[in-house]
């Protein structure tokens, strides 16, 4: 997972065996975990082949139910992601986790600490496992992750649960790119107003304190309970549950896996599904338009290119505005 | 500062009488501390005025040193930017604060309680105080911050802090934003893989330990020493310092002063300065015309805008690439 690339045309070399895509989807759908792994490579090393696949994915979308899981360091996001791939295989559900690990800017490496610890479901036929480089831009889950999303959609997964770390600005967008948002707490992680400034209390469809046999689980509690209250909700507004778990144990996990499976019922009968999944398309289209715009413009000569022109802002000899001018210009036109 | 607008058209009701551009630069850079908040307002509304403001701010940039404060919340952002203004006012610099606030995605609010506790420089007319909100789009620093730094700048500051929320994508944005980036940690926020985790390890310029009078302030400083060293750097790169301070009380804010001036000598002297405005100064201009697109497409027909492309890709009669291109077609020809 640590590659040096980050561009949508980059490829890795290839030496397997072509397959043809819609071999591959085919395969993927049938239940093929080989096949579905190919496909999110194709998807994360930006292959040549990614239009296709997308173009092949696209009839079968939309099926399963993407929670995006996010919280501080240190609350225990893998191992409540652990306990609940756990507790929807009681019921026969299939389901597909996507790990978001940080990378480095530089070395675009990722932790995989994390990954050992699922080690639980690693033989399950029924649950897909795929950790993912976080490439830093536009947003902190990287452009291929709602990607992958569609490829463990297709591949029929019940749930996709969307793992990704931090505090600040990924959470919204993991907002953004699932249907339930899980945020995840723990005690002695910061008092209420620091809960405040990293952003939850607007994003969290469910909030799980988890370590709840510590101390100060109750004190958390009632600290996010009272900053919800102050939240304006409108009058048939879904209203976010707090639950208590030990993902460690498995206490409280049952509960947890109800209510995402209330939120679903009320996402599709309030219409909310459709909007969430519209936005999310919405973000996607104007990331791979942007992208392309990007390569368009980084391929120019090297006056009215973007480096050049950044250089000049840099002296002060035009402003940031006529550069974006003169650069639409040349691109757009 | 808890507007409800974030594109860059929208304005705020103006009571004040108009002044000419030129001359409220002009009176910015003699000092006049109503003038720089005028400007700051003027960039933060988006006013109808900004590129003649940018225009006019472009020969006057260059002169400050930009430092990006970043940390997880709890390790004493605020304090410790309140004590490196003391600290730099003590030689006579003209400091600016931008405290970048967490903006919430559906209020725009910020809040306010960290600015309270910058009240001890609120008299001193060479400090600018200015809390901006994070307008979420294109990275949490929100497009406004750089060109706050801009008026600045041009209004003579020698040192502009920046502080920011948060761990995980804001420290890579901040990173691409300061000339000098200072990462602040604690005792008690995590363990040596959580700090790893934050990614914090490859953007940092000077580290600090802040609250060291705490139990466990040589661990987390042995566990970053020896994170630090496992990271390649070039033989003459710049080789990242681990400071030690009690913001409260001011102790170590002074070494921690001295170093980032040596970093600011090291900056000049080895281009690294020039080469860092420049991929700032890219980010602006592709932030601009990025938004001047988004603007182009969001006034589309009904069918071919981004909304109505959004809803095919959701419902899976097209897919997110056929979709961008046919965004790009309507737009760009």
């Amino acid at each position: 997972m640590a590659e040096q690339h980050g561009t949508p045309t980059a490829g890795r070399p290839r030496g397997r065996s072509a397959v043809a895509v819609p071999e591959l989807v085919e395969r993927a759908r049938s239940g093929d975990p080989r096949s579905v792994a190919r496909l999110i490579s194709l998807v994360e090393d930006a292959s040549p082949l990614l239009r296709e696949v997308m173009a092949a994915l696209a009839p079968y979308a939309g099926n399963a139910i993407t929670v995006g899981i996010t919280g501080a360091p240190g609350v225990g996001k893998s191992t409540s992601t652990n306990a609940l791939v756990t507790e929807l295989r009681k019921s026969g559900k299939r389901v597909g986790v996507l790990a978001v690990d940080p990378s480095s800017p530089f070395s675009g490496g990722a932790l995989l600490g994390d990954r050992i610890r699922m080690g639980d479901h690693a033989t399950d036929k029924d649950v897909y496992i795929r950790s993912m480089a976080s490439r830093g831009h536009l947003g902190g889950l990287g452009w291929s992750t709602p990607q992958a999303v569609r490829v463990l959609d297709a591949a029929g997964c019940d749930v996709i649960l969307v793992e990704t770390v931090g505090v600040g600005q990924s959470e919204v967008d993991i907002a953004g790119l699932a249907d339930t948002t899980l945020v995840l707490l723990a005690p002695g992680m910061g008092d209420g107003i620091q809960a405040a400034k990293a952003g939850i209390l607007e994003i969290g469809d469910l909030y799980v304190i988890n370590k709840a046999d510590r101390d100060g689980a109750n004190a958390v509690r009632r600290d996010l309970r009272n900053a919800l209250a102050l939240a304006q909700r409108e009058e048939d507004a879904w209203r976010p549950p707090i639950l208590m778990t030990t993902a460690a144990n498995g206490e409280g996990v049952a509960e947890v896996v109800t209510e995402m499976e209330r939120h679903a019922d009320w996402l599709r009968a309030s219409g909310e599904l459709a909007r969430r999944r519209a936005r999310r398309a919405r973000d996607e289209i104007e990331a791979i338009a942007l992208t392309t715009l990007r390569e368009r413009w980084s391929s120019l000569g090297s006056h009215e290119s973007l480096a050049g022109l950044a250089v000049r802002v840099a002296e002060g000899t035009t402003d940031p505005y006529a550069a974006a001018d003169e650069l639409l210009d040349t691109v757009v036109t």
